[in-house]
């Protein structure tokens, strides 16, 4: 029997990307949606503006959105899903968890807090057990867990796949799709033409949240990774899809040949969206590219290419679905992760 | 008195920029236009499909295309401004230099020759002293001065700025404009809502031309700089304007604001198509971007912005106009230093 | 038992996309390729840029590429798709035909023809009946269908919709993807933040082929329908999906609601390809718009929208996947109805 | 001595432009900047997110803010340019008008007005005496001129140029820029690889605005053109210059040679801010293209060209910056008509 959601913020781009990977999941099913004050009481259908492919799911465009509150939300819902604004998030989210809800949370709020797990399932997913410590200091009935930015999906992965030669300095540049801000984030006079080598608070979240995903849990607490990580980021105009140049220097020697290898044997695992394999490793030099291959792996895969001796170790590029792998696909697999460990 | 000038290429993209520079310039005057075999006795108004904004000057338009032949050049032309592919510039650039034209190429051909001068005029003028060199080893009566690649202009400026802290190390990645491979370099299908990371031995260019450009010339050879630079290139949709992310490791202690004072002071030169201040550097961390900042100091300058500290040493970007800056106004300049200098 | 088939002008664009289609595809079974001379002999995977998503099947990747020749073509094959640049159609698939081959076709060469059908199953079906006029007059075994030209496909479903009420006068303005000029067709420099007002004869194929759509067949010959048409065609940057807008004068009164209905009702064919409804009918004034809504019908729908009262007559939007619905896909569904009525 | 003038909206993207044109403008003193409650007692620095190329003219840049409101503005400033949203414009302009200021707009409220003069210079300066009318009926010292929408601009004086042929039928679809619906207007996630067919109310501007503007007035009241007018508006992913497809039906016959010696010949005025010859005729019949041909006569030309014989009279293509020509240049210009009539 599918396990009842919910979904909050269930009308910005990430909760209609979130919509679009529910309504059809096997394991899930839609019972609450949530969104702000002024669209309380309106069907979906009048609430959202609807701007994914494809028509909103018949069943779910006439659900009655509710306001973002516990109390709004129907008991026998177990799993929230949720991509609120992070200080709406940082607001609410606590509440959820309190009332007894898992909450699988793609908001920036909270990620970086000692005691919740940030999660890519394929590369940490060992971190959950740091929901015996939340539970324990915070006494939740219910249980918090983030996935990472975007921009930090796209490239974690990859390093994962290396951390047997000892990872040392990381610099990374990215090319992020305009989607990535939100369906209002940039103006099309800010980027036809153009380029923007700015957004803000990206570069931090490359830097600390790597760390983290890659740190080591002991039971009781979690050891950041002491690799260091440098990051540049610059929106570009693409709709969909992340693009980051890497240099990593290694404590082990690393030749493109092992970094190839090493990514593609990187294991998947055996959840309904984690794709096999996890990274897709292209031989031709120009590839990946936004257009052409954000989508393989049903958008959930990680791309790699253009494995290189750099001045300075090794040098490669990757890319993922920002929206898809790296925002609305993230949390549902890190639900996923949660109904297979037993959290729901 | 203005100096006789012939462009070698002159029907293709960098050509026609040259012409739109050398047209209205006080110190030059055209007197020679070469292209291919087929063009060779059309007037240049049948021979090129004019691509630069404004119309073709009328003068040049009326002007016959020769073959590129030094025997097809007036004897009396005195200076040879070269954009050839590689190859034929390879093949036909010595044969003037040997018919006692100097040429100032754009060509990539023989720029990393140990007797060959490569030059940004308000970085290494001083090298442009290995043409006695040159002509002994070579028998020359001509003489052939070399501008980098246009990504390699885009960030050594900002580098030279720095020297005096000592650098160490150096990061480059680069977001190219597709005028810079060409009219036809770059397919729409190739690039509409697309990256792609990757042009075809442009890393080589910006990590060897750098430390070419900011080595030292003792009066008989050059020693290329210690530092050691990794790029990585992608193309972006973008019409003009290079922007590059850049980290740098020094010597000495370096904080971002000490970097954009000497940013800012880095002199310019007392010559036409140099920009006074050479370097414009913006305090707005999203700036430079391609489109608002392409022009500035008519193209000729270099913009900088978004300077931090990094993880490892400073971070910062910059951006030139790849076909002004980064091509053609490259040539015209070095043109204007050889007259100062009485190599016409 | 699928019917075996091959495809001429393999390698370029379309014939990609019809391998794509093909392949997957029960009804048919790919048994050759041709392509230019200097193809000749390779796999198919040497002799193609593959650049549409998704890998190569794998089947028809370690397939050998030979001429385009009859007598390369196995003669167990039934059906020919041709996808040739229109003066190498016009040479070889006469050939094709009296070699005994049923040819369906993209090209432009002989869509005019008097005893060529031009063929949109969904709207003139029965001018297959034309191919017995061909045979009688051409003396072939095989027979030639054509399909017509992308921008054309685009509009004339949705006029076909409207006969009834006596088609007039049409106005067509087009807003064109630039995949419809093949991968090399446009390049960067000329589209980026730019559009094109002219499309080399393209208006001309607008106003005539339509005609000749919507014409009467009375066993004999084909009348062309009375209605005038006049086209105007733009370049702009999209990649697929050429959009249009449209003005029709008709004899019997026409509101919008009338002719939303009528697009709504027409129907859809019994055909693989053909999807239900045939004409997708937006009531968002907005759409269709390019990237949103062209694969509507898996790529296969016609989508329109904007109905209102126009100071002349109705108004209205439609659009459709030029490469699909409009090239590969026509060419497919035009091979289904050839099967359908026991021409292969 | 130049004339002191006010900028109404002057922090908005229109607004900016006017504050590019003036500041350097010979005839004009900016001496009054308003805009709304929240930038009132900053300074123009402070309020305005500078977004046209190049920095804030200084002197400017250190001005006051102060409110939308006639009393707000010295007494000796003759002129105001207004760049209002349409709803502001129609509650706050008359105030102004009124309080005895003459008021150059480029609003849209009111534009429709029997005794609103709306004017382009080089097309029906003549309709600059209906303000006797208006003063009249309205009581007011001041006076209101409108420009027209830029759209509108774009064409109207290509057919202003056919007058004499007997303007009938006119069918008009444009591609339109998305500078023209303000910095914020279409999002990146709306228009990139896409094209919207829809601008709210552009229609209707386009057929009712020009006929106005080729009416006839008597002295006494205007009588609006008699020729019908059919629009279809689409944005597409162009930064600036609004292209326009255009089919024309006149009384005597036109041959595209005529229309373009009409238009070549149609005589520009002797006022600064006209561009001579007022439209350029291209004769390539791919031209104009709105980012190489948006700057002609310094982007307040009108570019025409692909004049050909349709099925229905006559087919040509035109182009125009919008927010030079078709909104604050438009503006200046109407500014330096009431100057030269002396209304200042």
């Amino acid at each position: 029997m599918a396990v009842r959601v919910g979904v909050l913020g269930a009308t910005g781009a990430v909760g209609q990307r979130l919509i679009q990977l529910l309504d059809p999941h096997p394991e899930f099913e839609i019972a609450a949606l949530t969104a702000s004050e002024s669209s309380a009481g309106k069907t979906y259908r009048q609430a959202a503006k609807w701007r994914v492919e494809g028509p909103i799911p018949e069943d779910v465009a006439e659900m009655t959105v509710t306001e973002t509150d516990p109390d709004a939300v129907p008991d026998d819902v177990a799993l929230i899903f949720s991509s609120l604004p992070s200080n709406v998030g940082a607001e609410v989210e606590p509440g959820f968890c309190e009332a007894g809800y898992v909450v699988s949370s793609n908001s920036s709020n909270g990620r970086m807090d000692d005691d919740v797990p940030l999660v890519i399932p394929e590369v940490n997913a060992e971190h959950l057990d740091l929901l015996e410590v939340q539970r324990d200091r915070r006494g939740w009935d219910g249980a918090m867990v983030k996935n990472p930015n975007c921009s930090t999906i796209t490239f974690v992965p990859t390093l994962a796949a290396l951390t047997d030669y000892g990872l040392e300095k990381v610099h990374v540049s990215t090319l992020q799709a305009v989607s990535g801000a939100g369906y209002d984030g940039v103006t099309s006079m800010e980027i036809i033409d153009n380029a923007i080598p700015y957004i803000g608070s990206e570069e931090d979240k490359l830097e600390t949240e790597s760390r983290k995903l890659l740190g080591e849990f002991d039971g009781a607490s979690l050891t950041h990774n002491s690799m260091e990580v440098a990051a540049s980021c610059n929106r570009i105009p693409t709709v969909d899809g992340h693009l980051e140049n890497v240099w990593v220097e290694t404590a082990e020697d690393l030749s493109p040949e092992a970094a190839k290898d090493a990514m593609r044997e990187y294991p998947s695992l055996d959840l309904r969206s984690s794709p096999d394999p996890l990274i897709h490793v292209f031989e031709e030099p120009d590839r990946p590219q936004p257009r052409m291959d954000r989508n393989v792996g049903d958008g959930m895969a990680i791309a790699a290419g253009g494995h290189r001796e750099s001045t300075f170790g090794l040098q490669y590029n990757c890319l993922a679905h920002n929206t898809l792998r790296g925002a609305a696909g993230a949390s549902v697999l890190n639900g996923e992760l949660l109904l297979e460990n037993g959290y729901l």
